[in-house]
């Protein structure tokens, strides 16, 4: 973790070229905001279209609804400790959860490249079904295409999910203030490195398994226990670093970490090392951060650690007034450096 | 329209070859079905998951919400009478309008090909916002995920869509009883010509022009003026006959139609005969089937042609009581023949 951010040869930002898509729009990093900047805000304005969170609020009927959707495109579509299926799922849920919704219903549409093995698809819904079971959601409604072989690769998963605020906090990136903890329920980094080494063929001592899990059921005992998170933020694509950057960014503030407290595995560590990762910016799919006021923070990590989704829960750094939004990290020795956000993305189609 | 429908050279159907996907597995006809019995229904059940109808209805809070989601890969990305964008918003929005749903809100989600030109990305996005603003509705948030050059084509749109039931009435294929009239609110086949000419660079007298249209405006009309549909059904993949079909295998009736109502303009007549299509099995965007009371279909052609999108609007046939589900169709001559459901697609990639 005391490594650079490095851009693999997968994913080269040229410098004069952005008349065309390149892999690093997809990244969540500087292009990919620069994208949603250029191109979805200037079409779809700034109504209700919140790029700053992952899923937006709506009222239907004098009903807070949450929305959110995801496509899925990863590769490869089976990895250790999940499936583009389970992934599907969790992350459509994830994405409800980060506004404190009960996820309730799931849309799942699928674009399937001609030759896909039809075992390979039940397997993939089998899978969504089986976490939909474990989340108490449904999945309503689907739909299905097909392409000719080599215009898709294998098969393309969108999950929309529709879920309900049952409390009346706003839970959203400018609710954040100075003195805020920062909270994380696990370590980070497993489900970029578990896609990794099964797309590479990479073999470790232990078998990296990537983190992907649903995290509704915890946010909402976190709201049942009486806390008010100003923020909640999941660490998909662009990791911890990229969240974090993005939550400074919406709030006006400096967020300040200490590594020590992050949590990181030792097989993680390594796995990153020998292929020139930085964790903080590995995607993760069953971790987020939590950001409450001060004096709620001791009681958010008991009521984290409670949870199975939270047992490794640590307190990783804490919000500060600042003149431009930035985040820090002070590292074991005591020096600080700034976490940036990347420009493009360290693993492409990591999700 | 008298010749028997045929399968292009694009989708063979292999006889015993069903273990991997096949394009006419997208087509909207017998195999589509086979595929979401075997795999789609085998995994998620029968429970809210609707396959017999355009959108399913759920119940949150106590309003009644549709939800729909579609998957556009479209081919070409632009063609006579709209694009990718205009028919991702018209599609979702007709398929909430089938439950009798006022459209609210949609979500976008972008699968792009590494090197897409993103001046056709901003056009499609304002294609889709124009479409919006046009039907009062509200693109709310969106996803985007970047693939590697040849792993995809240009850019599939995924939108999925919310509306709410401002009505008490049940509208679906179980409803549908004999004696019930059919109508329809317009000419059939020029969306999938329009799309095919401009495919094969094909050049008729006067431009095909797609028929591509919100319809959720016209629904709302019939059920404000007091009508009672049994059944709606836009006529998408598969065309009025797949719908027609699909229809009567769910209300187990007999559907008889009169080809001299249905409404085929002379250049998509022509065009289907040059290229050896039928236009009952050609897919269209902003047509729709209405099933209503034999009583109420005077009142109900009236409306539907004093609206924009209804002008076209003919009866075309009557519900029969039937051993067994079929549609049958008298000719000009006074000659009858089934109307078959296709197993699998005339043109690949028409939405």
């Amino acid at each position: 973790m005391t490594t650079q951010p490095k851009l693999t040869a997968a994913c080269p930002v040229p410098k004069n070229d952005y008349d065309k898509i390149l892999l690093s729009h997809g990244g969540g990093g500087t292009m990919m905001h620069k994208l949603i900047n250029d191109v979805f805000l200037q079409s779809f304005g700034t109504g209700d279209l919140n790029t700053q969170h992952d899923s937006t609020v709506v009222d239907i009927s004098g009903a807070r609804l949450a929305l959110t959707t995801d496509s899925f495109v990863i590769k490869p579509l089976f990895f250790p400790g999940g499936d583009i299926g389970s992934l599907a799922v969790h992350g459509t849920i994830n994405d409800l959860a980060m506004s404190g919704a009960r996820p309730l219903y799931l849309t799942a549409s699928f674009i399937l490249e001609e030759g896909f093995p039809i075992q390979e698809l039940k397997r993939i819904t089998d899978s969504m079904q089986k976490a939909a079971d474990a989340c108490h959601v449904q999945i309503v409604t689907g739909d299905t295409k097909v392409v000719e072989k080599g215009k898709g690769d294998s098969v393309f998963v969108n999950t929309t999910g529709v879920g309900i605020l049952e409390h009346a906090q706003n839970i959203c990136p400018k609710r954040i203030r100075p003195n805020d903890k920062i909270l994380i329920n696990g370590d980070i980094g497993r489900h970029g490195m578990a896609v990794m080494a099964q797309r590479e063929g990479l073999e470790f001592d232990t078998e990296i398994k990537s983190d992907s899990a649903p995290l509704a059921d915890l946010v909402i005992n976190l709201l049942n226990e009486g806390l008010e998170p100003h923020c909640l933020r999941d660490l998909t694509r662009g990791g911890l670093a990229s969240a974090l950057n993005e939550m400074a960014a919406a709030a006006g503030v400096m967020i300040s970490l200490k590594e020590a407290d992050i949590p990181v595995t030792e097989d993680v560590k390594a796995a990153c090392e020998m292929l020139g990762f930085d964790p903080l910016y590995v995607a993760n799919e069953g971790r987020l951060v939590v950001v409450v006021p001060d004096h709620q923070a001791d009681k958010a990590l008991c009521v984290m650690r409670s949870h199975a989704q939270g047992k490794g829960a640590m307190i990783i750094g804490q919000v500060k007034e600042a003149d431009s939004p930035m985040v820090l990290m002070q590292n074991q020795i005591g020096a600080t450096r700034v976490v940036d956000m990347l420009s493009g993305e360290q693993l492409p189609r990591i999700c």
